[in-house]
């Protein structure tokens, strides 16, 4: 039976995980759930942020769950360095999975969009890129100071994280995969992603494909959302269009995420894309659907694709039966959840 | 009286910079404006880009009013590098000027904002990040290829950006100033725009400022745009937004840009932000309303602050009078322009 490890950190980030367990705990039972603390809870009180025996433990998980860590009064890096990227780059999580759907019953921003008809995945690049953390800077706090940061990005990275979109997207219906990167200005780098999407691109003759620099990727995204499939990007990139993705679906309070090691080496970690929310923390008001999606690809990387489908039919008619605006209590969604899961 | 360089370039390029002097001859007469055939059509004749006779004829010129270049049988980065980059980099014009608003007669794509809530300007640096051409690659086509990309980013370069953003602010109604970047990702960098953004604000206690990531940025953007007076961001982050921002308030079709030297030591370039679009190109049909906000920002760059507005008004007029979707002249709009504006 699989082992998860359950990191539910800071903010609502414990109120929506425990929500995803319920449902998790109803469609596969006897899941083994290890919590651990790590957050900037544990960082205040401990000044630790990801001591290596507990990355040593995790690696001896199936999969990761996690909720949401930080909180506006640690410094900027401290956690997404040490704890959320170390993760990624640690266990290799080369695919960062982000499903974007304009559900019916929710209400997106966009007056010409209709439910139903956003449905869209970006897999972004998790391992490099700018996020590699290769940078500096000289001569700090005078005129003279220079800081740089560095995108790095191999032929090995980059192949292989274009070879997951296109597995993706022949198990999809429109079987389409558009490249988003800046070859015009970015051309080293461009032309290395470019190379590499037209010899996997070659290998299925079966899928269509695009290319779309960046800033335009990010327009049509606002103007014909419904254009994408499957969407592949490099780290930084991915890192902004999902956002947009996910502000024309209805908002980051909708959007799950998976960081995925494909080939199953490491754990995989899944998580909302929504932060600790530390506004409206300990209240239980906060939707736990984003966090029961991130489950539903969990359930679904560890093979239980059919357990998955169900938490995912159970979102679906969730969202279907809302009244916009309408408070909602997170425990009792997750019990519905759980309940039309099993049903 | 003002001599202004006109590169009309490719596709439509040369019909809408037609109605942007037609306005400009309209509402001051006598401006001298000598054409300089660059592009994709001079390149495929002549291999040529932008020879340095012509750069240092362009020079002698007090501004550059550009249609758009480009098609899509030129190789990615060759006339970007070559030409658009290359002279933002030699005239040293730091501040990318892109004013976003929601005019009245405009369908926008968001529900839930109406013509004449968004009205914001992004400020986006010129000279300096991933834009330097900073990069290279190793062992091309073999699997142990490796490609960089590097921003480059100094205290001068990033603080001037600031000021001037700044400055634009304290013109303006809402005095607001928002710095967006990656601080928690792109921490050296990061550190170097957030203390010179909280520097120069030191020198502003009359105006509000903000801080946001780009993702939550483009995602706000999208949710809110309402809320955005003056945005200061980095070049690629601000090659992104301003298409964001273009997006929300109907399109690239209508958003202007400069490419500002403010100390008016070079020439600066006003352009429309949409490019040659070959596929309309010749037929009379493209809008040009871009070109001729752009020459709006020209004339006020030059100091007639007076014959902008004037024409920025025929420009609301003009867009408040139309029928969503109806067929339009370019000719026609651009004589509508020019008569308005001296009325
Ligand atoms: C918190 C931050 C490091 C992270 C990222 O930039 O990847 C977040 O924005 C995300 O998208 O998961
Ligand atoms: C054409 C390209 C070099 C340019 C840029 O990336 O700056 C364009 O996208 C723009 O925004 O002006």
């Amino acid at each position: 039976m699989a082992r998860i490890a359950v990191v539910a950190g800071d903010g609502i980030g414990p109120e929506v995980v425990a929500q995803a367990r319920k449902v998790i705990d109803a469609v596969l039972p006897g899941v083994e759930a290890t919590e651990y603390d790590l957050g900037a809870a544990r960082y205040h009180r401990t000044g630790e942020v990801l001591p290596d025996s507990v990355l040593d433990e995790l690696a001896g998980h199936d999969a990761i769950l996690l909720g949401a860590v930080g909180d506006p009064t640690v410094p900027p890096g401290v956690l997404e360095r040490g704890l959320l990227l170390k993760l990624r780059f640690a266990f290799d999580q080369y695919v960062n999975l982000r499903p974007s759907r304009l559900w019916p019953g929710v209400a997106g921003p966009l007056a010409a969009v209709k439910p139903g008809e956003v449905d869209l995945v970006v897999v972004r690049e998790g391992t490099e890129g700018l996020y590699a953390g290769a940078g500096g800077s000289l001569h700090r706090d005078t005129p003279a100071e220079v800081a740089t940061e560095e995108s790095l990005n191999t032929r090995h990275g980059v192949e292989r994280v274009i070879r997951d979109a296109f597995a993706r997207a022949a198990r999809r219906e429109r079987r389409k995969v558009t490249l988003v990167h800046k070859t015009n200005v970015l051309t080293h780098a461009g032309s290395l992603w470019a190379r590499a999407f037209e010899a996997v691109a070659a290998e299925h003759p079966d899928i269509a494909t695009e290319y779309q620099h960046v800033d335009a990727a990010a327009m049509f995204l606002v103007t014909n959302p419904q254009r994408y499939d499957v969407v592949v990007t490099d780290n930084l990139f991915g890192d902004i269009l999902t956002d947009i993705a996910a502000a024309v679906t209805g908002g980051i309070g909708l959007a799950a995420s998976g960081c995925i090691n494909p080939e199953g080496r490491y754990p995989s970690m899944f998580e909302p894309v929504h932060g600790s929310a530390p506004d409206i923390a300990g209240r239980g008001v906060a939707d736990p659907v984003a966090a029961v999606l991130s489950a539903a690809l969990l359930l679904d990387q560890l093979g239980h694709a059919d357990a998955a489908a169900r938490v995912t039919a159970a979102v679906a008619a969730e969202l279907a039966g809302r009244t916009p605006g309408a408070a909602l209590r997170t425990d009792e969604v997750g019990d519905r959840l759980a309940a039309h899961a099993v049903a």
